[in-house]
């Protein structure tokens, strides 16, 4: 099922089909059952987990407005690992050292950062930026043309949302925007197009309708500012 | 593993298991490690992706209380789409053009009306009729017994439930019913049995506690009217 | 695939991946594409679906905190269920009739008392313990650190957490405990730390920010107490 020579740095295990045209660095370990696209490209010293589904291509539906075809392949950066049965678009790029946990899913035209961890069922939809140095925690869900900057936390079930009509009217869709540092609470709940400012705290479970300051912490339905503070000072 | 003659205008990925008295239409495509359970009925032109498990008998438990016997196999309609990672049992029946995404899973005896969209991730519980030309948003859980009528739209991570006393005390399991053309904002948390009216619009983050009249907009929690338009008048 | 004798009383499925030093009871059943990684532990009459990675090892990384390496095996016992597409990592023990469901993840170092059931989708961290007869619904997120008595009852998309600063500071991370036979309605959030007192309900959506008296029903954003009621008087 390879098309190429079997670099003996890597490690691969039972069933796995790996397409023609990908690129596998070094010490690439690819897990039992797990299907790589044709042109993935796989730098050195990256695990890959069991029955993922890694680089395949989107697909296009009437109602699916987000949908584009990828261009490019995947590409994942030195020292990631992907875990298992989790499912990678091509198009898309991740940086070094990410880590993607289990039944994580990512689609076409998204970037993400050094060092950012995508939690186990989050789901990130298509050309979504994310920095470096994130945690995007368990089942956390990052929708389509977000914004989310470096060093941003986002707990577990946090929703975010891109689309003010809900598909009843013509919108240009826009998900939030997440500045430096800001941490966003468990099960929060995003509306489109607002900012969230830098180094802010969003409670868990508020519901954010409007920009947050930065610094601010908002909690609550609808969320309301409790305090300004200096975060970073408080905590020397 | 497949007893039956390879149709030429099949595609089959490498590892696909296909059980006995399987029916494929013309030019069905399935991708690498996707199972096809016996007796599973897939129309032309259907689209199945990687490591998907396709029409598998539901199982019974002294805990599952919804828990029933497939009836029938699992029926896919023409030119439907279904991702990588999906499971879906038997007993259920998809129209046409029905596009399922990554990762989600659709348990016995449901149906799921043409053009409709189950995102990824979401989840979709026994006994439940889902109309045409929905949009199950990304994550979304929508619990058994449920009815969801016809161009109605379901945010990302939406909640229902039809348990009113969580296990407590004998009750009659009802979802709630979302009446035409209604529209869910995301993390959005429904109650058992309420009705959803047509094209009413539920704020993201609302808990929805008792029926919301039609062309309703409600928010908070728990959920209130702020206004009545014809959301249609408005758009034109 | 198999370095072990294959006993009359087992079915496997195709391309079944057993790994050196696994222990199958009587009537062990695995669906096709399913790996049971080395050294796992399975009792009689365990059923097992299809594409599921059962008994894997954790991982360690900079930025997980709660990483750890698994210290023995998977225990999975008598009469348990396991789903299509489920991830299981090792030094994690399953009671016997344990039901895990579709697309369900369980980390190491997790406890399950007998004849509890997991939900579908649902994501339980490492280092938990949760009791007999709990039934954890479809998506819930139990985190890491956290104590679940018996009986409980635990909504669809319910969150919880165990870090109080978001990454911010350092900070013992303590997930909430949830005391015999409390009920959790859909898409509640969970402080870190709390306790949800014995036979306590919490109301759908709401946001618990601290402890929650036993027999009290508590519902809001943030959650207040709404009565107190010895549910089970009024259930006879």
């Amino acid at each position: 099922m390879v098309d190429c020579r079997i670099d003996p740095s890597w490690s691969l295990g039972y069933n796995v089909v790996i397409e023609n045209g990908v690129t596998l660095g070094r010490n690439v370990r690819i897990g039992h059952n797990t299907v790589i696209f044709a042109g993935t490209v796989i730098a050195d010293d990256v695990t890959i987990g069991c029955n993922s589904v890694v680089g395949c291509q989107p697909y296009q539906n009437s109602l699916v407005r987000n949908g584009v075809t990828g261009q490019g392949p995947l590409i994942i950066g030195e020292q990631s690992r992907i875990g298992n049965g989790v499912v990678l678009y091509s198009g898309t790029a991740l940086g070094e050292g990410v880590l993607v946990a289990d039944l994580a899913s990512i689609r076409e035209r998204v970037t993400i950062g050094n060092g950012t961890i995508i939690g186990r069922n989050a789901k990130i939809e298509c050309r979504t930026a994310i920095g470096q140095r994130c945690v995007i925690q368990t089942g956390a869900y990052i929708t389509a043309d977000m914004v989310v900057e470096d060093d941003v936390f986002i707990g577990p079930e946090v929703s975010t949302s891109n689309d003010k009509y809900m598909s009843r009217a013509p919108y240009k869709l826009l998900g939030p925007r997440i500045r430096q540092g800001a941490s966003i609470g468990n099960n929060a709940t995003l509306l489109p197009g607002i900012v969230i400012g830098a180094k802010s705290v969003i409670g868990a479970g508020s519901v954010v309708t409007k920009d947050v300051p930065e610094y601010a912490t908002v909690v609550g339905v609808p969320a309301r500012v409790v305090n300004r503070a200096d975060i970073t000072a408080k905590e020397d």
